[in-house]
């Protein structure tokens, strides 16, 4: 039986964070206010965790985990697998080896937790008695919430209304750990009741959850921290216990790999698990490539522009500079594949510029449908947003075959699809769509 | 760091069965035919794989696992992890080691894929085109379908109409890997239509499923193999494969079980996770407990009567002997919190008749609360059926502590609980309960 799992021992894993800002080719473009009075700089600095901000812009390679969030990572079932998948390497028939690094096994489902548990540690270090965050679908709220409790501190997230509605698993799992849940425009904030009065049924979105978030920990004063999923170094730095754990376990079997994909929305999947390998990248052009998996409803990297934007609708976040959309960007409603954000991490959109990284867009049949194939070759049933990556380790998987190459592919797999099967659905199942993967 | 993941290697993995039967101390009482002309014993055999039927009569104590089956079982992910509940013990400051098996990492987030997984095998050999079964929340349903697909089978699984209708997560899984799935009661069989007939809008339940599945394979004549998902000997003897993994776990790690508790429905769990252990028990009177979690809504074991009974409620499954609460008996409409059958394994049966196993019953509203705290302590959302086993496990944790005794405990987690959140809502979070565990 070939070795299909590979387990990192408990004692390797990484003590410290990989932090890529002082190996950047260049320097970090600078967070920036808008044009007016208002300062979202100065707000973000009153509401955020200071050692969260001290990381954005911290100057060593190397970042230790304290001790007790090691023992968190511990308690979630870190270090997690990487597997080979060795049924989809034989449906395809590809000479390639595909790899995936397990975050779907994390208790809630994703690899959210990387980050939130290490940004509820700081929050609690410094006083804040609660967490306050906005989410969209709900894995990041989900996550926010566990690690919350774990850490004894108050949870509040704003969670797009239509999500709210629809995602009632989701918003139960928050409520089950003691977080209190608001749909997003609610009436509790300025911000949403003005969006309530200009559009009554006001769906919302992930935007208008960031500014009523923002705004209750403003008024707040200091009770609670606004923490942020995705898009901001100090995520991304958080995340790379997942590349340092895969590059490892990449070590245990004496592989190397050619190819390294991720899917990308605001970027912290693809920047925890590309950026460990970074430097291996730099010092041997063209030995790794690093390949982002997007949707082709929102072709951020495909598309995009680098300039700088702001990451939410009412202005209230500091501008970045990174490949946007443009803030006013909406996916198309029949969109529900995931990675919906119109902007993402500077950290990536930096990479992206200097040639870096590579992108790859794929649109939403054709990611349900490579999520249906892995699960019937490797058993295992994985979120919209993993799927981008899977349709692109297919991609890699079969071009290798038509030149008759052995490649190395890793991907990450960022989440589990246990509570996305409404999307399987409504792309799968409801159109009478013929099964063209029916004998896999 | 303490160890608190044990790895079976693959190289491990059990590759044999433990067939308890030769071992009992007395023989299995057979199954009888009802009164009247109709022999659903000689019905069974046509309808079920002649090698499933060998099995439920095996003379040997060991049975060789198929080779396709070992490859298909390292697919879905075994041996699967051994784990420690250090921060639950922390918790409840015990004395006692708590342990537990993550059937839960399962892909279909259950341990039923171990039986249906064989039990597809066996059918493809013998040349069915395909499976037929009931399931009533689903997790049966979604082993067979899985399974069938591994297998390029057709599925039919006739799933009870309430849970058809609300449990839509669970019917749309089963879909994507190609199962036709029917609320039972329905119109496609005789014994559907006259329940319809007879109660418009009849929610359903595993016995109308059961009587729609048997009526269909026996008029499919052959072509599908009608299989179950728990009470026979053979699908216990498929599932020993949780416990000798366990038991090869706990002897890496040089610790002894003192008391094995696994939840109880029809037994199945329960079975194959102590049935490895059983002769070790019996050359050393006490040395190990066998202890069953169920539910006060369907106290089998522990109100139930030892007498023939039969499976379902229409009478078209043989009778057998074991404790039942009698084939008319309905759980309460509040109890949500599984293991539902009135009946169960004549083998789990037996073993208490003979004062071999113990047994506990907990409400519906503790089991969640229970589930609850485990999932604060240890990350992990556990099935309501499994919650049963956890609150045996504190019980007998809390125990240890009042008697000042060091017991190693070692529970099986046999679900997990991402398709149960309404429960969990539903008992926890809709009455304003206040949380009892609140500073887990």
């Amino acid at each position: 039986m070939k070795q299909l799992k590979i387990h990192l021992p408990v004692k390797d894993i990484p003590r410290q964070w990989y932090n890529v800002l002082p190996s950047l080719p260049k320097p970090l473009p600078e967070a920036k206010d808008p044009k007016g009075d208002f300062s979202p700089i100065e707000l973000m600095k009153k509401i955020r965790p200071r050692s969260l901000q001290e990381q954005d812009a911290a100057p060593n390679k190397w970042i230790t985990i304290p001790e007790d969030v090691l023992d968190k990572y511990l308690k979630i079932g870190r270090p997690t697998l990487l597997q080979r998948a060795v049924n989809l390497e034989k449906y395809l028939k590809t000479p390639a080896k595909i790899f995936f690094k397990r975050e779907d096994l994390l208790p809630t489902g994703s690899f959210k937790l990387n980050t939130s548990i290490a940004q509820a540690f700081y929050a609690k270090e410094e006083k804040f008695e609660g967490l306050i965050s906005e989410t969209g679908a709900g894995q990041w709220g989900t996550a926010v919430c566990v690690s919350a409790k774990l850490y004894d501190l108050q949870a509040q997230i704003f969670m797009a209304r239509i999500s709210y509605e629809q995602k009632l698993y989701r918003r139960y799992y928050m409520k089950l750990y003691g977080g209190d849940v608001y749909p997003s425009p609610s009436t509790k904030t300025a911000a949403g009741r003005k969006m309530l009065d200009d559009r009554p049924g006001h769906p919302g979105s992930i935007g208008t959850g960031i500014s009523e978030a923002v705004e209750t920990a403003a008024n707040y004063n200091g009770k609670f921290a606004y923490v942020s999923g995705s898009n901001l170094p100090h995520v991304l730095l958080h995340q790379t216990v997942i590349g340092l754990e895969t590059m490892k376990q990449m070590k245990l079997i004496s592989e190397k790999p050619d190819i390294l994909i991720a899917c990308v929305g605001g970027g912290s999947n693809l920047g925890g698990f590309f950026l460990p390998f970074f430097e291996e990248k730099m010092k041997k052009p063209g030995s790794i490539t690093f390949l982002a998996a997007e949707s082709t409803a929102v072709p951020r990297l495909t598309k995009g522009t680098y300039r700088y934007d702001a990451g939410d609708s009412s202005g209230l976040t500091p501008l970045t500079k990174s490949y946007t959309l443009g803030q006013d960007f909406i996916p198309p409603e029949i969109h529900i594949g995931g990675l919906r954000q119109h902007s993402g991490s500077p950290i990536i959109g930096l990479l992206r510029h200097e040639g870096l990284l590579d992108a790859v867009a794929f649109d939403q049949t054709d990611i349900f449908e490579a999520g249906r194939l892995f699960s019937i070759c490797e058993g295992i049933l994985p979120a919209p947003e993993s799927c981008h990556a899977i349709s692109a380790a297919i991609k890699v998987a079969l071009e290798a075959k038509e030149e008759g190459k052995e490649r190395t592919i890793v991907f990450c797999l960022s989440g589990s699809g246990f509570f996305d099967l409404e999307g399987y659905r409504q792309i799968l199942l409801s159109d009478k769509k013929k099964d063209v993967y029916a004998h896999a």
